[in-house]
């Protein structure tokens, strides 16, 4: 199959407009479309919110009567299936589109060729893998969830120069700027989920919100791993409108009065299993998980090869070596162990440097984290 | 005094001259200058080694006659004095050069405004200022010499993510790759002087020259610092072309037999007094030096507040809190003694990361670093 350079324009503007959906689409994956006739756009959406339409319906809706003999570029494979909505292949059909492009096919067992299907039956022309890779990156998240089983896993952290995320009497405010830290906001808004420590709860009782102004984003889940349920004492992870979830080893106490959500994991050995809580985090729906937490649970995350994503900002200040590391717990003790990672982007937030890594996909980290 | 787009674009390109310069001057500062008749370029030329001609010289002989009349752009304060070469100011007057304009006054005494008084002198129209900042931090060696009497201090270090030089075990091989290590040999070139310590020339036994085929580089000095004279054992930093300097305690027992130069400095405490130490490698001719030492010595620049760049690789990898730190014996122990930089350059260098910083110039670091 060979696409136009029309066809990779109005499907990157699909892709742009999916990407709209960030902030409010979970758990469904963000989805664009862009109905066009002779090069020319006559129908554009995304989808907004689960429960509501889908983006191939808004595009209809914009085009009417001109998407008749349209081709409709969507970033993701129409659904076959009546979900919250009725199935967009049949929309499709009924309002006469002669051609659908699409990024990349749903994995989604209810769909997974069958909108393809029903578009071809139809006499549609269906094609498909155009911007995959930019299709799959934008909704890492969801596609994670459907095909392993898990959530994306990102860890945020926050260091000096030097690789140290406080000081020795853990003093750690201010690091990074003041442009670091609304950075951060937008991608706990991205987020299904934010996941933190108990241990972080008791020194920093965060809050763990989004505080984007005037956005709607649809509020992450607080995730607080807490084995014994120690860190019920702190309350701002409970306050305001998102939810929070405590997850807690089988035997923990539960008190009676506990007004909030909570769930038991396996533990391994001393801890809690941490693939088992991020199956766990898959069923109820999230896609993408942010861990910020300190340096054992993050160094636990990447020890169990369970990270995806390191999002990184480096402050240019040194505070020295009797200042606390960054991660621990990794048991590197030779230089075979050291684990690779790739750049994927680095650039300047502020004053602060920003870096976005994943795991090299050599054969030794492949193995650990267990992506494809 | 206001300069035109054409004084600018010239100025510029008598800077890009300048830097070809940038291995070979040493002591000299680079210099560049272009000669342009109604922005018509007639004759450009830069200073290439120390006792050959200066950059004015070689433009006026590109120029032949059409110099007569024109602008000449020089990056810095024409000479007026008799050096190894007769004094440029006599050689453009002579040449009937109109107007001369300097990025910056040459503050080495024997110039320092001699030369634009000579012109002037003469009835040539004299304007500098031009691009300043730019000259300045190219010959920002060279200045730091003749206006502090002392060094440029660059500190060279390599890490992972998590700010690590080398294993627990202390190895520390491969933790950057080759395009990072091809970059540190134009660094070096660029320095008069690399400086490591006696605790690297055992661990590591160093050559610390440079290797950039088909590329004419005056060689650094290699200066090992080594209170005690305990290194000698290690002879790849004295093999080769460029000359090694010994710094050692005045109590240190020299070889009968040691027929490499060496010098003593004043030590305070433990160790030698490290501002003594640049400023004998100022009285050398040394304009900038390069520390590629481990991480107690580098430390020790840093507290004593005379650094004036870092030089840091960043290697995608996490090596854990087991593995040894950046840098020993900073003391910090409130956020208010944290060293902050400012960060002037990032960017990849193969799969690494390449960033430049220099020490603030806040009140508390200003005071450390003594720049003026």
């Amino acid at each position: 199959m060979s696409f136009s350079a029309t066809d990779h324009a109005l499907m990157a503007r699909a892709l742009r407009l999916a990407e709209r959906g960030a902030y409010t689409t979970r758990p469904n994956p963000m989805v664009g479309c862009v109905l066009a006739r002779d090069g020319e756009v006559v129908g554009e959406g995304w989808h907004q919110r689960k429960g509501g339409p889908h983006a191939e319906v808004f595009a209809l809706r914009a085009a009417g009567e001109r998407a008749r003999g349209a081709t409709a570029y969507v970033t993701l494979e129409p659904c076959a299936h009546h979900g919250s909505t009725p199935p967009c292949a049949d929309a499709l059909i009924a309002a006469g589109v002669a051609r659908v492009v699409a990024a990349m096919r749903d994995p989604f067992p209810q769909v997974d060729g069958a909108g393809f299907a029903r578009l071809r039956a139809a006499g549609i022309v269906v094609e498909y893998g155009l911007l995959e890779a930019q299709a799959r990156e934008l909704n890492r998240g969801f596609l994670a969830r459907i095909e392993r089983g898990r959530p994306w896993l990102r860890v945020k952290l926050a260091m000096s120069l030097d690789g140290r995320t406080a000081l020795a009497n853990g003093e750690s405010k201010w690091i990074t700027g003041e442009a670091a830290r609304a950075d951060v906001q937008r991608w706990r808004a991205r987020s299904g989920a934010l996941l933190t420590g108990a241990r972080t709860v008791l020194a920093d009782d965060p809050q763990l919100t989004v505080r984007l102004p005037d956005t709607e984003v649809v509020p992450p889940l607080r995730v607080v791993l807490d084995p014994g349920l120690v860190s019920l004492g702190r309350s701002r992870v409970r306050e305001g409108d998102a939810p929070t979830l405590y997850v807690h080893a089988p035997d923990a106490c539960i008190p009676q009065d506990m007004a909030v959500a909570h769930v038991a994991a396996p533990v391994r050995g001393a801890r809690l299993d941490l693939a088992a809580v991020l199956r766990l985090l898959a069923e109820r729906g999230i896609n993408e998980v942010q861990v910020e937490a300190g340096p054992t649970l993050a160094g636990a995350f990447l020890q169990a090869g369970l990270v995806d994503e390191l999002l990184l900002y480096v402050a240019p200040v040194l505070l020295g070596a009797k200042a606390r590391p960054l991660l621990d717990g990794l048991a590197i003790d030779t230089m075979a162990q050291r684990l690779r990672m790739s750049l994927l982007d680095s650039r300047q937030v502020g004053e602060d440097l920003r870096l976005l890594l994943r795991p090299q996909a050599d054969p030794a980290a492949a193995a650990g984290t267990g992506q494809g």
